[in-house]
């Protein structure tokens, strides 16, 4: 399942410090299923200037951007689009004509998902975690009018760090709060981790909240996502903000939107 | 007709100015024929410095280096082979672990295809043209032993420097003379170019050779080609040499050798 690759071809790529198949798995099932001249490749680098150099010099059209690399790769690039400037994260690098644009499609996955499910701006919320998708999640819930809610976290610095840069409290457990929302936004119940089978919330935290966001992307249903179906909650899953962000990328690299379905099948062909 | 791409897959490549999709066929089908995980794609850049930088700190394998490139790239490069030290100049860079050795494959084909068809050096040539191709050449007559010969080229700056070089005459024309081995290394015969359907000397010159050599390789059977043919002459031709050329970078990026049967089939469909 690829294309025949001619001169003509569009190159697409990823930098990580350890790649994975997702993404080219998922572009290059979308690139044939849509008849594109694209193509698309993981790399990894010991070099962040002079990868970024090649993208340009080579007319790389694209590349999604993976830790350690999201904010190293900021002062090589010419142009930051808004949803980059929200967390000073760059996760997609569109290259047009040598001009880099850099791009947060997980800001912007979550935005749009916060808005799809109609989460109550007037409602508070926990967002557990404060890392890279922290950020990207309370960016956004600042952008969606959120006025009131907690850092979750139990690193006192990244934790107070994160709250304060978008005007909410911190808090180094949930305790007895019961917000609306919740957001998993640490690495609990990820597949092959040390917590894979836990919830990061007790029960009844789950039980008073009206909307449960796991940013947990694999497995497609975690620990917390089965308890917020099982207690007839709003759930938002990773896997969906997986999806929409590879998405957002495809968009952004070959200006063509697939359906609804295409996506679904991508993201199934990504995951096996 | 190509592999699916995956994170390990190895990227080979190509710069030039004028891409075209020979090498691109070329590795692509035997790759797939090999079952080997790679792909190859040409590219051209406008930034050659940040090009090989990026080849460098991507990890792609090879790259396939045509004109304008082939000295300009000398510099970035951190070996050069005996094949690029003879003519200084490169067609080909293996990355090995972010170091970049040159060789230049079109000698090493010419090298290899005058051993083969048992040039005779004791005999003399005439080598029509002053160019790359003539300059790789010229440079393995002298490394084959030839002790005499001529450089024939209208333009008296590069065809004096070229013959000088190597030890050997030049002049303007052929006039009278009648060498042993004719190496056509001018345009003259190229599809689509201004003189298609001529022969680069007068057919007492191919009369009086025991040997035709004819670096155009396109098309295969060039006008003289066809009159070394049709005179009995002992025949090299240009398609030899680039899929020679090929099947050596091909080794070099791969360290695996396709058999004659398999590199026959992947230039007649590079070429088609």
């Amino acid at each position: 399942m690829a294309r025949e690759i001619n001169k003509d071809t569009v190159l697409c790529m990823s930098l990580a410090s350890r790649p994975s198949n997702h993404g080219t798995r998922f572009h290059n099932f979308l690139y044939e299923e849509m008849d594109l001249d694209f193509v698309y490749k993981a790399f990894t680098t010991t070099d962040l200037a002079a990868a970024i150099g090649g993208i340009r010099a080579l007319g790389i059209r694209g590349c999604g951007v993976s830790m350690p690399y999201k904010e190293a790769c900021i002062p090589y690039l010419d142009a930051l689009d808004d949803s980059a400037t929200a967390i000073q994260s760059v996760n997609t690098i569109v290259n047009t004509d040598g001009r880099l644009a850099a791009y947060n499609t997980d800001y912007i996955a979550i935005a749009k998902l916060l808005a799809e499910y109609s989460v109550d701006p007037a409602g508070d919320f926990a967002v557990l975690g404060s890392g890279g998708m922290a950020k990207a999640v309370v960016a956004a819930l600042r952008d969606a009018g959120f006025a009131s809610g907690t850092v979750v976290a139990r690193n006192q610095t990244t934790g107070t760090a994160l709250a304060d840069q978008y005007g909410y409290a911190w808090r180094p457990e949930l305790g007895s709060s019961r917000p609306r929302l919740i957001v998993n936004a640490t690495p609990v119940g990820m597949a092959g981790g040390p917590a894979a089978d836990d919830v990061p919330v007790s029960p009844d935290v789950v039980d008073a909240a009206e909307t449960v966001f796991d940013v947990v992307a694999m497995p497609a249903v975690t620990p917390l996502v089965r308890l917020g179906r099982d207690r007839d909650k709003k759930v938002i899953t990773g896997a969906e903000v997986a999806a929409l962000q590879a998405l957002e990328q495809f968009v952004l690299y070959t200006g063509v939107r697939p359906t609804d379905e295409q996506v679904r099948r991508a993201a199934e062909y990504a995951r096996s």
